[in-house]
């Protein structure tokens, strides 16, 4: 299977820990590794390509060159890196067909085949939205008049790369962020949104990108079904979403100990 | 290592979560668990017996007859079983010398050797104490006039088999019960903590007996120190105290996830 990740140095312990669970909880899968980076330094890519070999996995690192990006919009707060996932088609060998982006704030604690034979005759991608009214509604109207039905979460993205090799146009994207730069917060999700909510099938987010901040909105949205138990032996993919991450010190959380235990198994 | 549990059938699969944690994490180590009980069926113990095997460990069944406590006093509530903990030496190869008694509510998160090999010179037991001032003060109130310092807890016990074959007898423990049914509550405990409190060597319980109800108390007894990520580096066995379990519907608590992971890993 084909796995993207984008990356600069501070996050490599969390990406780390995100492959242990993904190699621990799939051991009878082989994954391609791509990495989009531009600063990594060799040494760091060869302590990561020997840790994903000794689960018996590959790195392809992918330079992307600094000036790679130059004539597209960028600002302080929005760095070129917002762009990786959006035109990782363009980096990408010709010969995939399909590749799954995971953010590196998650945990893989099932097997992630069925979600990567995921069925996109039709659609660029797959990917969940946060079904919690705060944050479908705020998003719908900052980004109007895009006229979005749902505002989909971009950290887990299965890409139907063919269909995207054909229909995603660089330039658009571009133009997009120029003329929208006030109203842009997650620059990259708001673009995928804002231009291509309509070709993006629909995933569970309980079982594809579970935000673990909200434990008792599931619990109660799905009549108790979703609880600690169907949590661990269905989800696939928890997602540490927010601004407090569970390797920073002063976190608390549901998954804390979870994360904490999948760390050290990564980094010991 | 020599492993000892006490059961009856109700509390099988939370057996094998704990000596599932307890391997996963002593992987270079070897055991023997012995088992006593008295009323398991052997399709029970084969099956026990064949999980423990394929961890390379090993299970020795101890079956103590209906009618070996028949003279100590009993009533509805405090079972024969309460006496297994106290009077395992006799039921226990001359060989021992020592053995770490578990309760089934526990997780093992690190490795027990350091534990298995305290110093036990001139004590009968180690233990720890829950220091938690509610705790603490209802149990020597209620068992003045028995003088005792701290209330240890009896999930997590490393026996002197040596000394108490020379120093425990049974007609004592007997005499004490008979003497004492109106105010015990929890049996064995109480008979360990008034007869031989000052026997019992103390042990550290944010290492080797953590409260998992107990996260903020610990955390701000030890200054900060004792937070999630020294409890999964360091504390070696969590335990689950009090009666809402984390196997059972409605549990919640700061180890609940991690606590279903290592039960799917355990009942797979």
């Amino acid at each position: 299977m084909n796995i993207l990740v984008t990356l600069d140095a501070n996050y490599i312990k969390p990406l780390k820990v995100a492959l242990k669970s993904l190699f621990l909880n799939n051991r009878d899968e082989m994954f391609t590794i791509y990495l989009m980076h531009s600063s990594l330094k060799q040494t760091e890519l060869d302590d990561l390509s020997r840790f994903i070999q000794e689960h018996g996995s590959m790195l392809r690192p992918i330079y992307v060159a600094d000036d790679y990006f130059l004539d597209a919009p960028a600002q302080s707060y929005y760095t070129k890196e917002m762009y990786y996932r959006l035109l990782a088609f363009k980096f990408l060998p010709e010969s995939l067909d399909r590749i799954l982006y995971l953010d590196p704030d998650i945990l893989v604690i099932n097997p992630v085949r069925e979600l990567y034979e995921t069925d996109l005759k039709g659609y660029l991608y797959a990917a969940a939205y946060h079904d919690k009214i705060s944050v479908k509604e705020v998003n719908k109207i900052r980004l109007t008049p895009y006229n979005i039905d749902a505002y989909y979460n971009s950290g887990v993205l299965l890409m139907n790369l063919e269909e995207q090799r054909q229909h995603i146009d660089e330039q658009t994207i571009y133009q997009f962020v120029e003329k929208n730069r006030a109203r842009l917060i997650m620059p990259d999700q708001d673009v995928l949104n804002a231009l291509y909510s309509k070709k993006i099938k629909s995933l569970d987010e309980m079982l594809y990108n579970y935000d673990t901040r909200f434990y008792s909105h599931y619990k109660i949205k799905s009549n108790g079904i979703c609880d600690m138990d169907y949590i661990i032996h269905h989800t696939v993919i928890l997602h540490f979403c927010g601004r407090k991450k569970p390797w920073k010190k002063r976190y608390s959380g549901k998954f804390h100990a979870l994360y904490k235990h999948y760390e050290k198994l990564a980094l010991a």
